[in-house]
């Protein structure tokens, strides 16, 4: 049976790509698409693209009202700023939707993590124990039963996936993790700052937020519970001039004498039967060209005898794996679709 | 007084942004430029950018003939490729001029390392010994008396120079060093190869040669001699899609305990009065953008007190201060001009 | 009832986006690709990007055989070099099969013109009667009934829709027209040629083929039909730095005296209904970034009145409604699918 | 003898580069630099790039006071938005500076084509009859005696230079005249818009202010003079993803019949002594790679057989030659220094 879904913040660039997913989703209806900036005005009026879409048509922007919203869907998408999804999770909750927050608001399970980390108190901390993070090839059977799901990003998913087969096997140093990432513009968001005009990042790569950038608490969140005890790492974002994509090395110390067959039975352990999970085999390395527009993640590893360390790379599409993409392959999940469905074919 | 100079192979990227340092240089006449495939005709011809330049005029590009040459210039530039130095230098040398190689092929002193990463026995190795590694800020009283310069490339310059003050201080674990480098694509040199075509570069990112790169080699001899002991290190490259600039994300553990001020005193110490380094103070972290067209190098670092690491920064243009202008400055050294003639204002 | 489906010569940009398209496909089985260079590699091992497509599974490139394809599918692509389709269509014709050519081989009718513009005589110029320009919008019917469609490229596309209508109606002078085209990189191919290496396409904006491309044969012998008399125009192609897309500025002057009302009337009627063309209202111009990945066209248009001429602008993906995905619209039709399937949603 | 000179208003693209090519300038003191955001800042500090040049060194932004500043230095230049200069040319005059504005505020002779164009009054309109158009290629001598000279921006240069000779020679038909340019993104300055952000400029091909855009007026009042007669046309800008660069193509019907030696011959007596001007022969086409960073504009010309036309292309860098570069130019005309000082080698 199909659903029906809304959007609440549906103007920025990962809300314009979950309204592009599932508006092509086989099972999905979009009910509803929220903006305050738009409210009133068609779907196609305010992306151009999505003019001609036979299920787009005479689809308009509405207020965002959460108890309105709750009546008329079955679950609903939260792609808002930092800090406002919490203000709409629990009144929908309330109401029996199902709840999917691009946003971290519902990352972490520690509000005192959040306070370190945001610097201020989390606005509904009753709600973090709830919620179940995301990320379905790690916690497929809790995303099928959750009612909020915190779908991660970009950042977190590129070095999550990577990390944590690897520290549930015990086969590195935990203090040994470094994660040097490179990302795309669209990450930045759709915000009219100086910083990322095209002639402020056209031949430009750069570093940023060294050396605690905010999504550092969720990352060492998820590979704690992973590793069973604490984990802290060290995380270096760079922009790079693309549009999309996240290319992060990961740099790691064996726990002890690892070989090339024992990481690949690891991951081939956790991911061989992944849908969106590639792991690259021979000479091939991560390319973010190879997964744009795609909801896969592209892995690769070379260990170094000459140092020692295990190097894995990985790549994604940073508004589709990294955002809207994994949001849908939850949203799969908890709706008993076909994990694929809407995202591949 | 001026010198007469020539370029031996000057139809690449390095070969030509160092054609236009050295047309704009004021105490320099640009004797000769030779190039097999563009033999006879001008200069103009092949780089319209320099057509209507007082000095280009009627400047043709001549067959590489080493003896003809040394009769005719005080110093020349070998912009080969690898393994095409070697033949050109024994014969200058003996006529008397002072040889300046942007290549790779006398940046070791080991004929036998050079022989482990390039794979087969250096053609001339009795010319190892006499050259000296062109990194002014490091070995500047050794270039001025040089007759053979091997002037580094643009990965090893962004990682010596910020690396080797620290390892000669003592202040880092010869073992921690970790070295992740982004480069613009004219790294890759004019090759018709169809991995550096505009469309399998632009919206990519990936990382190549992983993990053993061929100028490993030149890096840990340089950090082994700054260190008074063997240095590996690891080194992964990543392509980004710009034309130019190098930027580089050191991880490295402090031998002890290490304040910001210490490695401040540290970098002041060596490079506060360098003209082409740009220690950076505040929240500012180095950026290609802001380099790309001069000599300079950017270097920035962060103290992690979570993690306890030191992360270094640096950002380089890579055919200035990572090519031609890193060998115009050792010609400067060598010549007796004053070491920034050519390169600002 | 759904169909099986060939492609000769997949591994260009275009063939690419084809085999992507295909696969995609609800009603068709991709079931042979060819490739000389490729045959016995799997899909996946070449375009790594096809990896994990729940029907790209086992899929392996084959040597191009005609007759054995032919008697294996019903119908075939041919997404190859200039001059090499004419020698697969007749043998695939007199198989049996459908031919949906992309290349230019059989998009003009008149042999003679052929060879002023390609310099040499047609390999079958039998064939040119029996085939069909398949521009969708404009010769629907034929293309239903057609055995050889040849599947017209990105600058004609761009040109024939916004004109043709113009030119029925008789809004505008013949000799008037002048089209001014920017094109992606992705047009020139995947050719490992000098001048589409990165670092001379990024920061470049250059003209080519001017005043003769040879492309202006078939975009004048349709425009002529849609005429009813000679018509000859100034086209010139720029090349600019993105991967994707072809923004056409067309100027043309009145026939009579014109209103905005009346061109908007004449697009109307002939566009209105289309699902693939989009007609932008208000303030609204051509912008390539909202058509790549899609099947659709932009057209607008302004009267000036200073001037008295109509300006016309189109924005369409050179690789899709430019080639790919205009070929499998032409497909849609042949096969009795609606038109739109595989193309949208 | 050298000069002091003062920019008022350094803080845009425009600013930035005219501050580099004054700190390069061999016989130019820059005396003061002005700018209301960032007053009491070191240049250095807002603009990195010039740190470490020898002479930026402790120059600090002061508040924009026309007075002050006419007492301390022989020419100004005004780097400010549109309809800002004129608020301070007519101090700066009085006090007995020579100003060189690279706005649009003084570049129009007639104060009624400029309410047409700029929609409200000229706030100084005494000052129009005592502008120059520092259009050093056309107007040289009137330039050397100015006092106050509006410099033309990237737009015009593009299309005038490449026009004037051929109507001073009564060559083409005046109504004929068609420009259709490309323009990098500085084009639009440094201002924080959504539309000029990274991910709404890469990718994009883009006409806009079709088509009447605020530049004509000055083009169509310079072509008029040139030709002796009024010159209307049709201009067609278009924003394309690069940093830098205008690329125009120009099509021209003649007035009667002409040959490729006519062009030629008209070029060349307007232009072969030219420094900046690069009359391209053979099968060469303008291309913006081979200007960016330097005052030169490419001119290539075909004459379409087929048609008629004649089509001019050019090519310049829109910071240099488009704007700073030309005002040095005019500079160097007003201070008695060679035309090219400053600006090549």
């Amino acid at each position: 049976m199909n659903k029906r879904i809304g959007i609440i913040g549906a103007s920025g660039y990962s809300g314009e790509q979950l309204v592009r997913l599932l508006l092509d989703h086989p099972r999905v209806e979009l009910a509803a698409v929220t903006s305050r900036q738009h409210a009133g005005k068609t779907l196609e009026s305010v992306f151009r693209k999505f003019a001609g879409h036979p299920k787009s048509g005479a689809m308009r922007f509405s207020e965002p009202d959460a108890r309105g919203l709750a009546r008329n869907v079955d679950a609903i998408f939260l792609a808002l700023p930092h800090g406002a999804a919490a203000e709409y999770a629990g009144p929908l909750l309330d109401a029996g939707c199902v709840v999917i927050d691009l946003s971290a608001d519902f990352r972490l399970k520690s509000a005192q993590v959040y306070r370190e980390f945001y610097g201020h108190d989390h606005p509904a901390p009753g709600l973090l124990e709830k919620s179940v993070y995301g990320l379905p090839e790690i916690r497929r059977e809790e995303i099928r039963k959750a009612r909020l799901i915190a779908s991660p990003g970009c950042y977190p998913t590129s070095i999550l996936l990577p990390l944590i087969p690897l520290l549930k096997n015990g086969l590195i140093r935990h203090s040994s993790v470094i994660a040097d990432a490179l990302s795309g513009v669209s990450g930045a968001g759709r915000k009219a700052e100086t910083d990322y005009l095209f002639c402020e990042c056209h031949e430009s790569a750069r570093p940023y937020s060294v050396p605690k950038h905010r999504h550092l608490s969720e990352i060492e969140e998820q590979l704690s519970l992973a590793a069973g005890a604490p984990v802290a790492i060290q995380f270096t974002p760079h922009l790079v001039p693309m549009n999309r994509g996240i290319l992060t090395t990961l740099y790691l110390e064996p726990a002890a004498k690892l070989t090339h067959e024992a990481v690949a039975a690891c991951y081939h352990d956790h991911f061989a039967r992944e849908p969106f999970v590639r792991l690259l085999a021979g000479d091939n390395l991560p390319d973010t060209k190879h997964v744009i527009g795609t909801n896969f993640i592209e892995i690769a590893w070379r260990l170094d005898p000459r140092t020692g360390r295990l190097v894995v790379m990985s790549a994604l599409d940073n508004l589709i794996k990294g955002a809207g993409g994994q949001a849908v392959q939850s949203m799969n999940l908890v709706c008993g679709f076909p994990e694929t469905a809407g995202l591949v074919g």
